[in-house]
């Protein structure tokens, strides 16, 4: 039984910063904190310090929860279970890091990727609140997305890895090598943030307004979009990230991703504006992301 | 509370052929029926006829399960849930299986996808007995596949339609425009059976050893596994359906699954020979696919 007044544990485990706050299961963040990511001893120190200090004055967290980089271990009959993998990230990979948090607190303990734990939270007080499918992409230094069904945040031998699938190349940005050090050219390689400062110096939003990155960065996501709809039929996608911010994509996306599709849904809603849509939670989605899988826990 | 003894009838509805069974809770099957599919009427008539008789003889079912093609509206909100919506087959657009189904028999109903129904039988009695999350592929007149996640098949706004993600040219297959209506060049439209036989002029079955479409097939199809790992991260994936009969086939998607990913996820189990396998149940598959759509149907 949740009520509304019981307090939670939150951590946003991002590779820049920590973001750490103990909040409500209306969603509410009460005390909130940003730590920035060094080494895995003296950030999770720092961590748990902020817990203990919080709980010290507002009362015990039924349950944490964390929302990780990855990739990560999700399975639970594995021996690394909630470690974070083979990351690029100097000394972060093979952290144990649900282990570390998990002795500290003593406590029921969620666990997913970041982007899983802000697709949760649009679904449990987002604009998705009413939907049983959903996608949340995030489009910022690397492409990814969580995935809703049932309710439920989507994993299997590991977590989607959408922002590596391949895309076909727009006829206006040929020769651009791409920058994902693994296939160059995949879809992160060349919609991510630093793919467009690669092609054109600067940040999408200061692009000139007739730069045809424009309708490059729209035709790529916009094929993302078809495949995840063939894929995974969303009742809706939600798109945020740095590269976002730029509303105008929005109106892109869409008329790339019916074109991608030819016809071949003829679904009302797959027309509609709302269908392809900024997420409701906005710059909050990470930490009620890991609050929503710290609620999360207690009815795994 | 499902006993092993009770029985249950499963309809599995295909475009050539009506597949009629009741069954048990186990799996298996006792009275099959084929019925050739003509019109709606006259063949849904047929379907309802032989449960009759069947009932009468061995007794009343517990439940129906139905697995079609589609596309279908699978939205239970929807005016037209149990719809075949906008089939291309003459007479059947806008046809209302379920209902007509549901007057006839007055017992809770399974409804999906025949696809669908497949990987949740292979899931409840087949190869993926012990897991969260597989796909089931189907390769044959068209492309398709069913996606369980958490132990319950996918759909939002509608299901998945895999056949018509977008795939790379093979450098060995310039020139062929594909034979998908909607798209000519999606993944079914370059490696169903009839794509094959529009280039070679008869089945895999019957393709010289050395003939390229062999590594071409296994290209497509290949990157079809790639898409559905960074998609889905199901833990298998069993392919299935009439073109995947060519057994070599498997060994070649593998590797070429594992050369499109170039590394980007070292799980071993992407590796293994069985992560991409043919399904346990075989052609029964369809069939036992819609019995546990109607298991399904009493714990919805």
């Amino acid at each position: 039984m949740i009520t509304q007044e019981e307090l939670y544990g939150a951590v946003e485990a991002g590779g820049t910063k920590f973001v750490c706050a103990l909040g409500r299961a209306s969603g509410d963040i009460l005390d909130e904190v940003r730590i920035d990511t060094r080494d895995p001893d003296s950030t999770l120190t720092q961590v748990i310090q902020f817990f203990q200090a919080a709980e010290a004055r507002r009362g015990a967290a039924k349950a944490f929860g964390v929302g990780a980089f990855g990739p990560l271990e999700l399975r639970r009959n594995s021996p690394s279970y909630g470690f974070i993998t083979n990351t690029p990230k100097p000394g972060w990979a093979n952290t144990d890091l649900l282990g570390t948090l998990g002795r500290a607190f003593a406590r029921p303990l969620g666990f997913d990727t970041d982007v899983n734990g802000a697709a949760l939270a649009e679904w449990r007080w987002g604009a998705g609140r009413d939907l049983d499918s959903l996608v949340y992409v995030t489009v910022g230094t690397g492409v990814g997305a969580g995935v809703i069904h049932h309710g439920r945040p989507v994993h299997g031998l590991m977590h989607p890895e959408i922002g590596h699938v391949r895309v076909h190349r727009h006829p206006r940005d040929d020769g651009f090598p791409g920058v994902c050090p693994f296939h160059g050219d995949c879809l992160e390689g060349l919609s991510s943030g630093p793919a467009i400062i690669a092609r054109i110096g600067r940040p999408l939003s200061d692009a000139d307004a007739d730069d045809p990155i424009w309708d490059i960065e729209a035709d790529y996501l916009g094929q993302l979009c078809a495949q995840l709809v063939l894929m995974h039929s969303p009742q809706r996608i939600f798109m945020g990230g740095g590269v976002m911010h730029q509303e105008r994509l929005f109106g892109g996306i869409r008329t790339c991703m019916l074109d991608w599709l030819q016809g071949y849904l003829p679904h009302p809603e797959l027309q509609a504006a709302g269908f392809i849509a900024p997420p409701a939670l906005g710059g909050a989605a990470g930490i009620k992301g890991a609050l929503a899988l710290g609620l999360g826990s207690l009815s795994e």
